[in-house]
């Protein structure tokens, strides 16, 4: 049997019973270390689970998928994927290969962050599509993104926007080397998400955000913690909402360590949304003045 | 601390370790039963845990919250929710009153149709709004999805229709004479929501669904199988593709024992995506026939 297993957002516990059975009964375990990451590190997983984990790269998935694969049919072997295993096309591709080869899958699913976005009190039937957010460089600045939160503006729905995270990412001096020396790995921060958001209003200029009148929610480490407490420790989870320009001028202390997520609210804002989400909000007489608009 | 704990899609072994460990930690725990059911009942759970539960209707929920949250700044108090916490409203509603009474809360998440839908094949950054589909009768058809639909459709997305489930509910009768009398659990049947969904076509004519041309992926009880499984006991996972039509005319064997949803395949549907659903088409030929049409 080939597991795919939905690890959860946030450490070695948010892993389901019947997932911790199946790794328990698997030969081979890799664990996908390219799409997210958990909040702990690899030893902490291996002296959970009692077995030791292979790291499984982008390359590894994309071109050695027979390996992983290997006599699967036999024996139980597993992939551990953060989140929901549906979460990237990659595991799509490996289970299309299983299906090949006549390999038995079965998927165990957990919480993601497109469902987990809930926490924000936002409510997730008023969700759009979800898109994603890349570091832009001077020379690349892919914009779709914008066609997306406009698409889910017009008929009022909250969009979910992925930040960008690299992981052994190569410089393009690397690269054209073929030289395998990684760069540390990078998180998109919410203040820089928001620069490349307004950075794109203020070439596209349809007037789908605005740094004063756009509500949005940064989610930090969503799942991570005891919301309400009041552990200022900046491994839990946190919840910040306001205007755009409101979260943009926060230091980056005000949203801790990665991983972030931004939700920006669509205009069919609920009432009840507000009030929930208002709690967490940086300037709450602003919130509520510019969320009244919407109901 | 009041917790808020999903317990994923299918049985007692899909709650996670960090939530199996709070709910021992309690001394009351409540079972949400109204807007979703798990595939086992209650005293499977009650074994598991070790622990009795407290059935919560939605009568409970929604007049006796402060019964429900009785002593949690002191004491450890569960609320167990199918599927992931935040997927109906009345939670946020609990949550708020708990934030009034300054109880400590926390979340734990899980799987939810809402991201478990993936393993259709289909892709979560190309769903937009969810929807629900509740009975009709002969005075009442709600048709709000019609528009939600629609207006994913406008941009290609898919859309994923949660099918009604009607638990605990009285006939006009006895709701009119004030009797606490029950009617059987009632649940929505993948033909009956085509009929529903191209019964509204015919009335409001915009073309967005068509029985022959609309393309639709039917999920039954995800997450409890094997993917793949050779397992014909209808108490596994199923998935069937196919038109609105291909799916209409299926016995209601093809798809077994609830819980159902149906997701709309919008438009704009990856050819990856159609390979992968279309392994589970109820004519191959068709669906490949369709799709081939959208990219």
């Amino acid at each position: 049997m080939f597991y795919v297993i939905g690890l959860g957002l946030c450490d070695e516990k948010d892993i389901t019973v019947r997932g911790l059975e199946a790794v328990k009964s698997c030969s081979r375990v890799y664990l996908e270390a390219y799409t997210s990451i958990l909040m702990v590190n690899k030893d902490r997983l291996e002296a959970f689970y009692g077995k030791p984990l292979i790291l499984a790269d982008r390359d590894m998935v994309e071109l050695e998928s027979d390996e992983i694969l290997r006599n699967a049919a036999a024996e139980n072997v597993a992939f551990l994927v953060v989140g929901d295993p549906f979460g990237a096309t990659t595991h799509t591709d490996l289970l299309l290969r299983a299906r090949d080869l006549q390999i038995p899958t079965q998927i165990i699913h957990n919480a993601s962050i497109i469902n987990a976005a809930g926490c924000s009190g936002l409510q997730l039937y008023n969700f759009g599509q979800t898109v994603s957010l890349v570091f832009f460089t001077d020379a690349w600045k892919p914009d779709s993104f914008y066609d997306r939160i406009a698409e889910n503006a017009k008929f009022g729905l909250h969009t979910l926007v992925l930040l960008d995270i690299k992981v052994k990412e190569q410089s393009e001096e690397n690269l054209a080397r073929g030289r395998k020396i990684y760069e540390p790995p990078r998180y998109m921060s919410i203040p820089t998400a928001i620069s490349q958001l307004l950075e794109i209003e203020s070439i596209r200029k349809e007037g789908i955000l605005d740094g004063d009148s756009t509500l949005a929610i940064a989610l930090s480490r969503v799942g991570s913690i005891p919301e309400g407490s009041t552990n200022d420790d900046d491994g839990t989870q946190r919840i910040v909402a306001g205007t755009l320009s409101d979260l943009q001028v926060q230091p980056e202390s005000v949203f801790g360590k990665p991983l972030h997520s931004l939700i920006i609210a669509g205009k069919k804002l609920h009432e009840l949304e507000a009030i929930y989400a208002g709690a967490f909000a940086v300037n709450q007489e602003n919130w509520n003045r510019i969320a009244k608009k919407t109901f």
